[in-house]
């Protein structure tokens, strides 16, 4: 994902509450399906909740790798699906590639899942009207 | 996803404050995983902005699939999923299967993406401890 891409991601939540407030156009629910995807794993979430929880805000992949029984390449193909998708970004410096969550992403994804205040719980086995009995 | 998953996902969520404050283990990441991957997808991130959205809580199928340009099985197919996430329940009332939002899975998965309170951004371009320069 381009940096283009999430700043019309970013302009989008700001126009709009919501996905619970509004139906979603077909762009809005494609670029955010492409960072829900790429959170619909459990080791990019693991290595997510790794990068985004260490004290100091970054973490060098040689910490990363460890933790897995999947091979170095399989966890670079997965930080760099995380990096697409504008959750991570980051740096090399000297031997080692470090890797700092990108909070910006995760905010919008709280703040679009996040109910609007006021907004009551639907109604469970409520009848709408006209509904066949 | 079962009843007691669920319910497995609730405590997780209520014992450990979120993605970002934690490093998670193997079992958390793939019940949440599973709930993000039912997000991945652009027609299942309309259908759920469509329930959710509909005044009233619920959704008949019958006016969720002149919406898009697929087949009613796939549309179907897609609830499906998005019903297995725990993401929205479904009623057969008469004719028609009716659709609401389970907003306790939305709520449960904008806490887990929320930032801690008074968590700060992680410095840009940080030298940890140790890098090679």
């Amino acid at each position: 994902m381009s940096n283009q891409e999430l700043e019309v991601l970013g302009q989008d939540q700001e126009c709009c509450p919501g996905l619970l407030t509004a139906p979603l156009d077909e762009d809005q629910a494609a670029e955010l399906a492409k960072v829900f995807k790429a959170l619909g794993d459990p080791v990019r979430l693991r290595l997510l909740s790794m990068i985004a929880s260490r004290a100091g805000g970054e973490v060098c992949v040689c910490d990363l790798t460890p933790a897995f029984d999947v091979s170095q390449p399989t966890i670079s193909h997965h930080l760099k699906l995380l990096k697409q998708a504008g959750l991570i970004d980051s740096e090399r410096r000297g031997t080692w590639v470090y890797y700092r969550l990108l909070p910006q992403m995760t905010d919008r994804l709280a703040g679009i899942l996040a109910r609007p205040a006021g907004q009551p719980l639907p109604q469970i086995g409520q009848e709408p009207a006209g509904a066949p009995s």
